[in-house]
């Protein structure tokens, strides 16, 4: 069997850039994902990624404006980019890979003998995680979403682990830090690499259409988390957002899911970031049965902060609208 | 063979609702649209469509807002509206009918025997476009463009009913009215009620997430429109966009859109409304199969104000990427 491998020597000095092969099965043939690696020495070894689900672009693209300004602005230490983890869900437009149906943020570490989503787990765990101490893995809501620029972490066991990475996502310095309660995290990237240990931030950045100012938001946050590790020179910039107050320390807990009982047309009465009370109307949801059904009305279960909201569109029974927050106790 | 039927008699006096039934074919199942109308008596007959395209929902919103707040508002005259017209591709958050391929905005005035998307144009044609004299039929980008809030209309051959349709688009005093070259114009529902001499604006809401503050701007062009009418009492506002100056009357030629050359990842350079000078970066495409590779640049070809930018996402070769427009002589 053929493993994964890289067309170059990651160890190398200086900057080098080539292809993490993945090799070819019964499903797909063989994928080429481009990787870069500028190697300062001494220092942090980060590797950054984008791309793990195909509509949310922002990670790519902030990926690519690293790789062209990185080489005059690095200073120490190691960083890999890989600005697409999975290409075939890019061309497609699509969160999961259209090949196999899978999820790649739901299949870590992967199978070098598992279908073409799983091979390119095992390919990115045993070849750009390994060497590494820390990840920032870009993501964003998708088309379908609008939230807060963030950077997060699901809560992790290890209290040591768990500072480290809450310090290191508290440094993007972005709109929103985020505790997000969750109980789907099996396959995650951020779970297995941090089993390995690895300090590992996810940001979530933004959604919708996907524009050129909050493209430099969301740069100015990863430069902002590479001068906090020194990888770097520079001040950090604090960007906002909507025009709302920066850099807010929110929780946001599994409870906090507004979902839809009926299928229908969701109308967003709110917009993120804002600040909302307790029985203040966030929603309503059309009928398109009939003009003369009863508006489903969304009213705010507590004093809270919209973190992210549903773009209007047809939904289906069951399906998220509204995902709320609050501050993190403590902060 | 059946034909599409309304299920309550449009000419009675007051509020009434009900269903357009479009009869089922060998391809699919009857279907039934909701139907909102409002008859006043003497006056301006209007009628107002959404949902043309399934990914367009600031339309079906915006008209169920106007639902909401008609039967208060309304003084005289007749507005007929149909919050959406194409409920297949909405369920589907499709642009065109997933049941038979067809673009609904390509098939009009439709066929009472053809295909689910025909019959239903068929039904539009016959039974809701026929009693008015105008009709705001309301659209958007969709959810990989951003664009400028806008009412337009394409070059119309008489000069009388073109004169009437643009005044008509001004009216709504959304940041742009658009006069708009197209090629592409067979079967389009304005093409198609314009040769029955109606006025027809169609509006161009945006795209992406479909958000409040949007949705916000949208309804006040609409309600512009219908003060402008004299349908309704009130002083007109004029919405402003991106923090840009409201009310701008611009023109968009076949030549003003720009193509992708190649395959990669879009990364817009420049946002909705902004004006650029030529040979000023507003877009540049990133190669998914090499780092190395050079970039793309997109240069503005002359002096220009951005009418509409794609989301950054992956395209193909020759996908539409950005929409210059210019202001219209004469304005």
């Amino acid at each position: 069997m053929n493993k994964a491998h890289l067309t170059f020597d990651l160890e190398a000095p200086g900057m080098n850039t080539g292809q993490l092969v993945v090799p070819g099965g019964a499903d797909f043939e063989a994928i080429s994902l481009p990787v870069f690696s500028l190697n300062k020495g001494e220092g942090p070894s980060l590797l950054i990624t984008g791309g793990c689900h195909g509509d949310e672009l922002e990670g790519p693209i902030v990926a690519h404006r690293l790789i062209e300004w990185l080489p005059a602005a690095q200073t120490c230490g190691r960083i890999i980019i890989l600005p697409v983890l999975n290409p075939l869900a890019v061309r497609a437009w699509s969160r999961n890979t259209p090949e196999d149906g899978l999820n790649l943020n739901r299949v870590f570490p992967g199978r070098a003998d598992g279908s073409v989503t799983e091979r390119i787990a095992d390919g990115v765990s045993r070849l750009l995680l390994q060497p590494v101490d820390i990840v920032f893995d870009l993501h964003s809501f998708g088309p379908t979403w609008d939230c807060a620029p963030s950077s997060l972490t699901h809560p992790i066991a290890n209290a040591d682990l768990m500072a480290r990475t809450f310090r290191m996502a508290e440094a993007f310095k972005l709109p929103v830090t985020l505790l997000w309660e969750s109980h789907d995290t099996a396959g995650m990237f951020d779970t297995w690499a941090q089993s390995q240990g690895k300090v590992f931030v996810g940001t979530e950045f933004g959604g919708g259409s996907v524009g050129s100012d909050n493209l430099a938001i969301y740069e100015t946050g990863v430069r902002n988390a590479l001068i906090a590790l020194g990888l770097v020179d520079g001040k950090a910039e604090s960007p906002t957002c909507h025009q709302r107050k920066p850099c807010q320390t929110l929780e946001t807990l599994s409870s906090d899911l507004i979902k839809s009982p009926a299928r229908g047309i969701f109308e967003p009465r709110c917009s993120v970031l804002e600040e909302v009370q307790k029985g203040d109307l966030i929603g309503v949801l059309h009928s398109m049965d009939s003009i003369s059904a009863d508006l489903i009305k969304f009213h705010a279960p507590s004093s809270s902060i919209v973190y992210g909201i549903r773009s209007g569109l047809h939904v289906d029974a069951n399906e998220a609208l509204i995902r709320l927050a609050r501050p993190l106790a403590g902060c």
